[in-house]
């Protein structure tokens, strides 16, 4: 099935819009990509991870909100990949038969949680039992044993991460949608406040809220619609133990290994084929781990990758051209969907002033929810 | 594709388990009945509602528990229809050829949290901010609504009503798992106290703990394991308007008609060939409407249907022949998976005290969300 539609609202703090009203800024502008009405659809998934909302079914008000009353639907939940699983969960229903043209809307509203809450909840996206209650383990301090580890290992250094944020920065700022458009340096990520060392706070994303929405079709209807639809090849999912102390090391994610074999498996490419990728940098040393774990480069050379601006437009592998999780901002339910706007796009060459090279005309978005609890990665070829 | 292997926990007040022991309740039957072993399973589908787990990613450590960390994973919610979402997530990532063989298991915890709490959040599923928030509604208060329309409207009396508590309390007797084992009588039920007035206590489903699973394979690998596989012949899903108030009446869940024409369509048989079936008894009156949405009769003849019991065993079409959510107990995620394992066991003539006679071997689930803002139907064949 393909992509006929994708919408993407502004990320940040979205105060001015409700729930409903931040689905319908992402999914107007893909009904008018699609050249669609609401009453084309006739399925609806809603990534989100929304354990803080005042509405118990986020999925119906904005099902509802959007004119979509009716039509099949159902909220997907896979942490940090929930938009991802929007994405595949459309994707089957289309591929069972079941729709014909099915709508998958990530979105998340966190900046009206107060931020002891979010720390806490956020925190608890592992085994809370055993982990949070026990230990008092909060999210940056996970990924900090990931960092502190790979340090140790392969000579990472905090300059390395630093220069993943920088990086990033630099494309957010290209990016109207992102919630921080300002390019930094290595040494104002350097000089930020220690979160969970050796992570600062340029080395996190922000909480943000935010929306995108994909329309996806059968063969027969995207070929009707539209000259550009963009192929979903392959879906890979896998997962990993809640605990994280029950991990044989913490220098790579599993969850990203197999899920993106299973990914170029069904879209029969390799690594080395694909233009243009989004991997999924909700700290610095995450976006690291997944040059590697993705097959980028070998393990323990992520940091060079970095280094030499392999990951930079007019590298090997351009890499969040849109800012990524660091600067456009991570709303836990959009981010995997977000990813896949930003990648049609690119491969649409819609991609503005950080337009990747597209040769081959395939790119991969690397969605991961928790530290490596849930991985998605999906394929797409124009 | 086909059902390979059912299990089923004990529903009720299950404070002598967490979370991912009692999946483990219902994974182990499971993998017996199917003769499979975790690590035959690629992918597990989590049904669950879960907004009061001190889990926030209550799929990752039931997977863990059940020895499928590594595997495809997703949380699935459609509020009340979790399970049955679970399940229809599950066929379609087989009917993708992403998955040969996979589980589904729908759970919940709910007996934990207090009883104010609890009004609170189910009182939320509907539309919060215009409805729970501004006119106090909760979730007895909206079936009322559609009770006393249909009392109106139809004739139908509070001993109509009560006739369904004492059909489902007398099956429930005979259920070995349900919550409530207990056979009523009309008058225990019209003397109960009142909840939302026609509804009183016994017209209430209870909040219980429980899980239920299924695994599921495709054709030849089904054929392969089983002689009695039971086919999934079509899923249908829907949904309604957030806002209850803003349906065009209170006598019927046009989520339910929706979605059973589908199913029906999908499955390619009408509603007089179905043996047996599982509906969603949230409250009596619920069943009521379900009889006549799903077309077991006309819209105002279900009160006529079980007074003259046409919906027990020796009637025209046996209903809720496991107790129903009214005694069997609600654990909102696990309801439409245990609807499933329990038509399951009717098709493979497993049923016991309450088998119903099986003549075209096709049983129907049907499974609600909220107020009918979300409705799956799934069709099954021996």
């Amino acid at each position: 099935m393909a992509i006929v539609g994708v919408g993407h609202s502004k990320f940040g703090e979205r105060r001015d819009v409700n729930l409903p009203e931040l689905g319908f800024e992402a999914a107007k502008p893909a009904f008018e990509d699609a050249n669609l009405w609401p009453n084309d659809i006739d399925f609806l998934s809603v990534g989100t991870a929304g354990g803080w909302y005042e509405e118990v079914l986020p999925a119906v008000v904005v099902s509802e909100y959007l004119g979509l009353s009716g039509k099949g639907l159902v909220r997907c939940e896979a942490a940090c990949a929930s938009g991802s699983a929007a994405v595949a969960t459309a994707c089957n229903m289309i591929v069972s038969g079941q729709s014909d043209v099915a709508m998958a809307i990530g979105i998340e509203k966190m900046t009206e949680i107060d931020v002891m809450t979010a720390v806490e909840l956020i925190g608890r996206a592992g085994y809370y039992t055993w982990e949070f209650h026990n230990f008092g383990m909060t999210f940056p301090g996970y990924y900090a044993l990931y960092a502190t580890q790979h340090m140790k290992k392969f000579g990472t250094t905090e300059q390395h991460l630093a220069q993943v944020a920088v990086k990033n920065h630099k494309y957010g700022a290209m990016n109207s949608d992102a919630h921080l458009q300002r390019a930094i340096s290595v040494d104002d990520v350097l000089s930020s406040r220690v979160v969970a060392w050796p992570l600062k706070l340029y080395d996190c994303c922000p909480m943000s809220d935010g929306a995108a929405a994909v329309i996806l079709a059968s063969e027969d209807k995207a070929k009707s619609l539209t000259d550009s639809p963009v192929w979903i090849e392959g879906i890979g999912i896998s997962s990993d133990t809640a605990n994280v102390s029950k991990r044989p090391d913490f220098v790579g994610l599993r969850a990203t290994v197999a899920a993106s074999e299973k990914a170029f498996k069904k879209a029969n490419v390799s690594v080395d084929q694909i233009d243009v990728a989004d991997v999924h940098d909700c700290f610095t040393i995450a976006e690291i781990l997944a040059y590697e774990d993705l097959g980028f480069c070998k393990k323990g050379e992520g940091p060079r990758m970095i280094e030499e601006g392999q990951t930079d437009i007019g590298g090997k592998i351009p890499i969040n051209v849109d800012g990524g999780l660091i600067a456009k901002g991570h709303p836990i339910g959009a981010t995997g969907t977000s990813m896949i706007v930003g990648l049609t796009r690119q491969l649409r060459k819609q991609g503005g002033k950080s337009q990747a090279p597209i040769k081959n005309g395939l790119a991969l978005a690397h969605n991961v929810g928790g530290t490596g609890h849930y991985c998605y990665v999906t394929i797409l070829r124009s």
